[in-house]
């Protein structure tokens, strides 16, 4: 297969990288590679699937989001998320189709926040929802056999910065959450959200 | 107990006034009323929270979203499904702390879509997973015993023009989803999604 890993260089981004290369071909995308892509750009998302040539996969493991107490969270912070990672992954799923060969995979990335809370993740749970709840719907519409599944990671073993806010969330090693985007893309399932 | 209803005049919001105007002092808001608020408008959400003076419980029953093909939506589409239902429902849950009496309540109102999928409905699912991913978020965060919680109605009897996007599902009357509120308001439960 042929499959377009958006975030590439990150801690999971890397790890699905690791995973897939030697059985794959696989396209590693960051804002800063060669193509390279700013999800959050929906006419640059556009572009690259335009030009990117035909596909049997597309990952999307990347979308930042802003994590502070639930009272210093603003209208911004709270846009930005939604932007940033919820709309950005859909963009990427929604032009991501005019590439994908029939039966391809879509996998996108939400997270443990989206059904469980911590002080400071209330943007990133909204965040995470979005993208869960996307993924629910589009899935019964894609065309030409095309899946879609969102992979919903807890706080990773490398992200070590994050695990004093996730207290008593068992850290989980980004080699087997990238196992969920090998079950989302050598599998058959659509609509699921596997979390890890 | 002192309640704010945002959407008053709505399908869902006219029941909700109607189930709790005899045991309750309510202000029926929408952007047309006195006082009104277009809660896509961040700084007139502040504005209205410092003046409204205190509540008991405030409700948000507003939102629309575009109803399309997954093709057909667009970039814009979910931007603006997410800043006019889910950004603007948020953005009322975070200024009504300001206004809420210790142990006071906020609703939000999300829909059936953050769980299923119909035709059509993709963008209304992300809104709708965002504002129930938010209330599990946040509940735990909030401050001076102050609650939220979701309504998640499936297709309400009233609102016929859904019927036929909705097939198979039983509409609801909206008396009985107003119940789901008065339950949030009067009763203990807080990040909880109420589904009807
Ligand atoms: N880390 C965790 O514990 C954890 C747990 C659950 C869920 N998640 C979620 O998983 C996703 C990835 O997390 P991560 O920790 O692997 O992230 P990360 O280490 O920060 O890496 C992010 C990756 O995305 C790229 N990127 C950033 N912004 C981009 C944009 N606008 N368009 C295209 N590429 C972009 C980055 O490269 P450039 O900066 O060079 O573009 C990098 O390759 C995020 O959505 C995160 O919320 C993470
Ligand atoms: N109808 C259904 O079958 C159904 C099912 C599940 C979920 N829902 C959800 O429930 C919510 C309410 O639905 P509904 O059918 O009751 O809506 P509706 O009949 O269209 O009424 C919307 C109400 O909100 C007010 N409003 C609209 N935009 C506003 C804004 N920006 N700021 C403040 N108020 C605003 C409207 O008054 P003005 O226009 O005068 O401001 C009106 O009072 C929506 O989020 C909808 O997605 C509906």
């Amino acid at each position: 297969m042929k499959i377009a890993v958006l975030g590439a260089s990150g801690h999971i981004g890397s790890s699905v990288v690791d995973a897939l290369r030697d059985r794959h071909e696989v396209v590693a995308v960051t804002r800063s590679s060669a193509p390279g892509l700013d999800a959050t750009d929906a006419a640059a998302v556009t572009a690259f699937f335009e030009s990117i040539g035909e596909l049997d996969a597309v990952v999307a493991a990347f979308g930042s989001v802003a994590f502070k107490p639930l009272a210093e969270l603003t209208a911004d912070d709270y846009r930005d998320a939604l932007a940033n990672k919820a709309l950005a992954q859909i963009s990427v799923a929604q032009e991501a189709v005019r590439a994908l060969r029939d039966g391809g995979s879509i996998t996108l990335t939400s997270g443990i926040l989206a059904r469980e809370a911590i002080a400071t993740g209330a943007a990133a749970s909204a965040a995470n929802g979005a993208i869960e709840s996307y993924v629910i719907g589009a899935a019964a519409e894609l065309p030409r056999g095309i899946r879609i599944n969102a992979v919903s990671p807890t706080v990773l073993l490398e992200a070590t910065g994050y695990h004093s806010a996730f207290p008593g969330f068992k850290p989980v090693p980004a080699a087997d959450v990238a196992l969920a985007y090998v079950k989302s893309i050598e599998g058959v399932q659509t609509g699921r959200i596997f979390a890890v």
